[in-house]
């Protein structure tokens, strides 16, 4: 018996911020200091490495808890299913419903919460919670319903990943250039199946030197009043992490699985700087003496920069409605999810199509 | 194969905030207009009703990683165990480390992650992940971890709910007086054994119509240009609510158990009141025909108050130390735990000692 995805839905927020709407940015160093060259220069490195030309921006007046219904309400169409059939809503994002202006989030009732009551689902019997994770959080959610499944506890989960990364970073942080907005869902299912579905996974939580690599702290501009915490990361520290953690955790999971390297055909990778997952892509190939194959990974991060949770769900539901170009899954694809962020936490997960 | 409870722990904060200490408070209506009586009756009101005399807040020095860190080692150390071995670390909350000043609260990284880095644990294979579930979350993380026993995913688990309510109440509210703040966890551990541990549970998330029977909400003094947000209630909904919802939830986990209702020998349930507690009780006794024996149900919330996922292990933490008068666990005792909250959420445990 396996779990497999029966359905998939993603929100892609309205407004669109592009890398040009930041040329007049006062963008500041870690010590509040001023950059000796202008915007121009720090866009186009920020591009070169990250791959973000554009992001989206949720509108004011939507909360994460909106997106992730909008993207549950497309996951459960595509699924076809009732939504009181099922068993575990779980949640993942990392600041609940976030006030543009700074205050304390909404964080009551759980997002969960207020999404299966947007859901009008009735059956008490429909547990909902919520999961923070970092980035992993939503590809976690999935590995803890198969989970439920696999002891006989859930037939049928919803799983959404949903953030407003742009209300928790810092307007004079150059770092803020890569966070956007956006949210992702699938239905999982048990299936008589052992050939298909969840294959494996592997979980990791890196905390001992690494808890603080992403963290709340006060604006780069020492002079304000702002009190405000914001998201702030360890670019390089994270860099050198993940490209030495990331490839062996999707090794450990490939090599529970059963599976061969050569049976992988899509690595779809959390979206967080394109030269980033490419080296963590090669570093994994080179673990099995191979070169990574051309195309073996979609990207999303062009246009839609990293969404934190949203983003594989999202990337997943673009790649399925043929929406990204010369990428598509076919029955039989053996893939790989696999996710890095704050925690420091990475999981994979096999999975056969 | 079940998964047994091998160690307990809490912390109990060391500001004791009593029913006096309010007799100068100003409290107003929901809508904003003063009470026609003075303090001291709304207190003797309140005490009537709820039980609570006083109750404990964190000195501001601390945050709810921090107590759940306290509380976190003292499960360690009473298990025996070594902290590298542990495979989950499920933290409960539901405000993430809050400020007292009302801004956003400190969510980055988890507080799971925090509490590791606290610990000093190396092992990365120890998976480091919050869950936001109301009141319930504490015995929820119980629910999850023994899942993940029952699959083969974990062998041994910390499980800590950690709140600071005094952080999120609306000092204008008189309800505000129901809230406190400490930690509580648990090492739970698979065993050889079928006859001991948790032997059932049942959990539900009713959120049709009751999602927002606790919620964020401004404060009571509607003159006041305090934007923050505080937990507010509907607190005769709930009343009703938990009366007609947590005693099925409870017999539900009993009758999955296999068990009688005359095994049952202590009812460890969330203290939110003390008189809807007794109703509760009596109640789930009167489903079975019976009266609910006299001293089933272990009090702590005359000294402790509703320190919402901190309250079921750190009452359990007293009884097992021999700190209730009157109270105590022998081997072969059948336990029920049981948990309401918002969500509104409901979950049991059934136990057998």
């Amino acid at each position: 018996m396996n779990s497999i995805i029966t359905g998939v839905g993603s929100y892609l927020p309205s407004i669109i911020k592009k890398n040009s709407d930041f040329l007049d940015t006062k963008f500041l160093n870690e010590d509040g200091s001023e950059f000796e060259y202008d915007n121009a220069v720090i866009i186009e490195k920020f591009k070169d490495i990250t791959g973000i030309s554009e992001r989206r921006y949720a509108e004011s007046s939507y909360f994460p808890s909106d997106l992730g219904f909008f993207a549950a309400q497309k996951a459960i169409e595509n699924a076809k299913i009732d939504p009181e059939t099922i068993d575990y809503i779980i949640v993942a994002h990392n600041f609940g419903d976030v006030l543009p202006t700074g205050g304390r989030s909404n964080l009551l009732p759980s997002v969960a919460t207020k999404i299966k009551n947007l859901l009008r689902i009735k059956n008490p019997n429909c547990v909902a919670y919520d999961i923070l994770f970092g980035c992993p959080g939503w590809l976690e959610g999935v590995i803890q319903a198969n989970m439920y499944m696999k002891v006989g506890e859930a037939k049928r989960c919803l799983i959404i990943g949903t953030e407003t990364l742009s209300r928790v970073v810092d307007a004079f942080d150059r770092d803020s250039m890569i966070y956007s907005d956006g949210a992702g869902a699938c239905i999982l299912e048990t299936s008589a199946t052992t050939q298909k579905g969840i294959l494996s996974h592997a979980t990791q939580t890196f905390s001992y030197e690494e808890s603080h690599y992403l963290f709340f702290d006060k604006t780069y501009k020492k002079d304000s009043n702002d009190e405000v915490l914001y998201m702030k990361m360890k670019g390089r520290k994270i860099y050198e992490f993940a490209l030495n953690n990331v490839p062996n955790a999707m090794k450990k999971a490939l090599d529970k699985s059963g599976k061969s390297i050569n049976d992988v055909v899509k690595i779809f990778i959390h979206q967080a700087n394109e030269k980033m997952d490419e080296a963590i892509v090669n570093r994994f190939y080179r673990l099995f003496g191979k070169k990574a194959p051309n195309g073996v990974m979609p990207m999303s991060i062009h246009k839609l920069g990293n969404s934190s949770v949203a983003t594989i769900p999202t990337l997943l539901d673009l790649v399925m409605q043929n929406k990204l170009e010369n990428q598509s899954i076919s029955e039989g694809d053996l893939v790989i999810f696999a996710s890095v962020g704050s925690g420091m936490n990475i999981n994979a997960v096999v999975y056969q199509y």
